[in-house]
């Protein structure tokens, strides 16, 4: 492998390929820290032709490789795994933004572009990219479209795919393609943009994306709901749909037991409205003409959903503070959850009509199999998207309920099944569900993807592992 | 191939495999009645099953198919060669609208189905499927997928990749894959579905799809602005896109001379402002609120570009029946130029911030090469899309025009080359641009689309010759 490695320090510089223990261990451990590959090396190069070089070896070579971004996923997708054969391809230096055309509402970045640097380069050219996660300060937009990342905004906006006109990629042989269009239409031939974008960097590795930029919103406001069920908080988003239209720029669903393990864990936050209701929604209204107008388009729906019973209560942020800590009981689950103990996690999706149906009958489930489990269940009710999540009974040792993790997946991905919904929403597949793939997926589709697979990856060095077994 | 034919028969009953050449005729002549292909027959299944069982008989037989639903495509990507060795499959009998979930904001309709007709049940159901084309009585939701539509909508709401969830899908082999998924967000795997849409029946034939539907806007308003040149009809729409946000549901262009044309052929349609200025921009707000505020809000930013000098004048539709005759307006120019007699027309987009250097330098590139030819200009500006098309030059017989086709749509596309943008915009490659591809896009992306051909078309029966060579 000396001869591989030479090769990588002739292309892109010696201090660019890095093989020691201690300075590769953060680019082999996931981000939930659950798991630590191994890898020959971490090879660094900063332009898209130095990227090619790279993978050009590697074929050579047969050295298999994993394209890493902020390394936030959270399916195991981004690291290698321990069998030290394969390098990771740190896509950190490429980091530049090329261009924003403002009149054309869009911004070209490189694939190792932090998030949160794109956000402020487009609100210097006063526009939006509204992608919005919370790992925003660390992970990159190479990462967010070859996991096509969901988030808060995807209600108004769509997905991270569906904010990407263009890309470039070098393909899984080390050609480099230019597809850079910033088109809002283009009806040249097979989409191999999105065929990229949600690939986990199996097929090949992206490494610059033109993005859709939109105008800032001239107002923004946020709310909390409270109702008794999760239906009342699709009434709710019915209603909200009515009459707001597209200013809706987020509908969260918040269950008690979620907003009281942030409340415990984050004293500093405090509830809008009494804990003693079932389920919380998050909502926020983005305006184009005045916060005054929002805030009439707000209570007005709010009212009416008093007056039909949808909702118990409701509390309208104030300020831009109060917005705010709205918004950080929301985020803070991920870590209330970390700090209570583990849990079992699914970040699945169902038709929205069929959500409140699919809890009802999956906590009854989960019961009957294991009495008094506690449900944090939160997420994108606006999209149909959950994060269900099962902690262990009162009592029950964490570890203990952990090693129930097979079984309580089985129960509750038979039910996302059989509501035809999907396992994994908006976190991919990585190495983490892989075989729950090949378990809900059809074999036709299988096939299919195998068969692409193998026709942009003949030489099987791209992110062995991942999607596909 | 009487063993084919048999066959065929065998498998969805003899009076739906046409063979006599009158009733063929429809089947093989495009809509723009350009070309007339040959069939071996055309073949007429009602169900998925029987769609499946042909083209494994046509893969048994090594006999092409081309899928076909409206037939109202405009580049020969529904209509066979002159061969005779290809059968047509006609989706028409696919037309059932399987399910509409109200709740989810999904319909889920068959190919076959005319748009017209989903557009009916969407409104049945107080929804807005919004895919908006000249052709919705005669087009079919198959087609308009198959080529990914675009349309005066896609402002506002994308083209028809953007409004479909899932696909149910006869692959090229014969199998049905069942991708008719109701999700916003799904991650798990290879975005298939978006392959097959815009591959224009090369690599399977949809045989039904799940479509996003909206709420119905409370109130729609039209209004048709004049302005000096393209380049303030893009202040236009940045004014109108910072004011109204996604209120503005449509922002097409019309040239005078594309205006005149309508009157002159309309003659019942009457100028809503005086024909004296070099462009016109046809506007539609929709709003979830009200009549009154779509208007406020219409007025407002109308004014606010007449006081900066962007636009000359502005007249906004006072009744639905005014609306409709500004419609008529745009819409009529395909026929009007149609009535004047053939002109050379190109589909092309570009990034909106350079649509007016484009028309600028083009059209001094082919007057300085055609004098006093004209040009009919308009289009879906608010997309960067435009018809760009080129008509004789006053006293040039047009068949002689017409004969300077190779070079004018040289000119043409080279220029949209240098500014990044795409010689088909809408409308798709089919066998009448196929040769232009392998012209303007590189290599490698070539490449790429050939591997997925190979892949999901190993015995050649899909749709031969369109799209690649």
């Amino acid at each position: 492998m000396q001869g591989f490695l030479n090769g990588c320090a002739n292309a892109i510089g010696a201090d660019h390929v890095v093989t020691d223990e201690a300075l590769m261990l953060p680019f082999l451990t996931d981000y939930r820290q659950r798991f630590t590959g191994r890898a020959l090396a971490v090879v660094k190069p900063s332009t898209t032709e130095e990227v090619a070089a790279i993978v050009k070896l590697c074929n050579l070579h047969h050295v298999p490789l994993v394209p890493q971004g902020g390394n936030t996923g959270l399916v195991l997708g981004s690291i290698p795994d321990e069998s030290g054969k394969a390098i990771v391809l740190s896509l950190n230096r490429l980091n530049r933004i090329r261009e924003l055309d403002a009149a054309n509402n869009t911004l070209t970045a490189e694939a190792g572009c932090i998030l949160d640097h794109i956000h402020s380069a487009a609100t210097d050219a006063e526009r939006l990219f509204p992608l919005s996660l919370p790992s925003s300060g660390t992970c990159t937009i190479g990462g967010n479209l070859s996991a096509n990342a969901g988030g808060t905004a995807v209600l108004r906006y769509g997905t991270a795919r569906e904010l990407c006109l263009g890309l470039e990629v070098v393909t899984g042989e080390g050609g480099i393609w230019n597809g850079l269009r910033g088109l809002r239409k283009d009806n040249t031939g097979y989409d191999l943009r999105d065929l990229f974008i949600g690939a986990e960097g199996t097929l090949g590795v992206m490494t610059a994306a033109v993005l859709k930029l939109y105008p800032l919103p001239k107002a923004k406001l946020t709310a909390i709901a409270a109702m008794t069920t999760p239906d009342k908080a699709l009434d709710l988003l019915n209603i909200a749909q009515r009459y707001c239209g597209t200013s809706l720029t987020a509908f969260e669903l918040v269950s008690r037991y979620a907003m009281e393990l942030v409340l415990k864990h984050f004293p500093a936050l405090s509830a809008p409205l009494p804990l003693t209701y079932g389920q919380y929604a998050l909502i926020e209204l983005s305006d184009s003409e005045s916060e005054d107008h929002a805030a009439d388009m707000l209570e007005t729906f709010l009212e009416y959903a008093i007056e039909e019973d949808v909702i118990r209560d409701a509390a309208v942020a104030q300020s831009i503070a109060q917005s705010q800590s709205m918004w950080q009981l929301r985020e803070n689950i991920s870590a209330a959850q970390a700090m209570e103990g583990k849990n079992i996690k699914h970040d699945i999706a169902l038709p929205t009509s069929s959500v409140s149906d699919f809890i009802a009958k999956t906590d009854q489930l989960l019961q009957a199999h294991f009495p008094g489990c506690r449900m944090v269940t939160f997420g994108h009710l606006g999209d149909g998207s959950l994060h269900y999540n099962v902690s262990a009974p009162p009592g029950v040792p964490v570890e203990a309920f952990m090693d129930c993790t097979p079984e309580i997946n089985r129960i509750v991905y038979d039910s996302v099944a059989s509501f035809n919904g999907t396992i994994s929403a908006e976190h991919g597949l990585g190495a983490l569900k892989r075989e729950e793939l090949v378990r809900y997926k059809p074999p036709i589709e299988i096939d299919m993807m195998k068969r692409i697979k193998a026709a942009f990856d003949p030489n099987h060095v791209m992110n062995p592992g991942k999607i596909l077994i």
